[in-house]
């Protein structure tokens, strides 16, 4: 069976792609609750992070803390969620969240039963950020965190 | 009003400490459904990671991973769920979840509606090996992972 993460990397859609290099790839996450739900992409088929050396777990991470830090930075929502499952995916991914106090989920995981919809307005006023957002994550991908 | 991970880590509960130094914690979970369920929590109450320095976000990983790695050598789960959330508890902490095809969720996060009941023999005998999942941490943590 193909790996989805394997091929969305090979022919990622327009604007899906927001950074890569030769290790790892940096991804728009297509989910209208979550603007700037953004995800760090191993680009191997690797499963678990320990069956990353030392290194190259740090250089995973370093590029999750640049997306935590952009995505701070230019949505300044109230907490950011960071997680790691591939379960159903078992090719090395992190998805970084920026969650707020009027979200689908809050205080919940995203994947809980959401508790309430949210507001068009606040959802637009997020989606307005993600240029912004996009070049911040570009712009601190290119020096250490 | 009190911060539930700086109260547990002021006075744990017999058994709950498995492991800690001036920085960190490494903390048993009590969720029945998931032996093994293991925390690691920064002892100071900090919100995020990119609140901490890059040599400490460091540290904080290199613990995840020596817990991520005593469960696969002990437990030989069928995957390893790592999170950090912090929207109800916002002080850094992660969780490290080992996941197997037949538990409550798989291959949906925990956090998710529970798919099934867990066989009780399959929780006993996952059960039995906490004291040697306990061991493992303590030894992965002496040396660098």
């Amino acid at each position: 069976m193909a790996c989805d993460l394997c091929q969305l990397l090979a022919a990622p859609a327009e604007g899906v792609l927001i950074w890569s290099d030769h290790q790892l790839s940096v991804v728009a996450v297509d989910e209208p609750e979550y603007p700037g739900f953004t995800r760090v992409v191993w680009n191997a088929h690797v499963k678990e992070m320990t069956d990353l050396d030392a290194a190259d777990r740090h250089r995973v991470m370093d590029a999750v803390w640049a997306v935590e830090a952009a995505q701070r930075a230019v949505l300044a929502p109230e907490k950011i969620n960071v997680a790691s499952f591939g379960n159903m995916t078992p090719h090395v991914h992190w998805h970084v969240i920026p969650r707020y106090l009027d979200d689908a989920h809050f205080p919940s995981p995203t994947w809980a039963v959401a508790q309430r919809g949210s507001a068009p307005e606040a959802l637009a006023a997020r989606r307005a950020l993600l240029p912004a957002l996009h070049a911040a994550i570009i712009e601190r991908l290119k020096v250490p965190t």
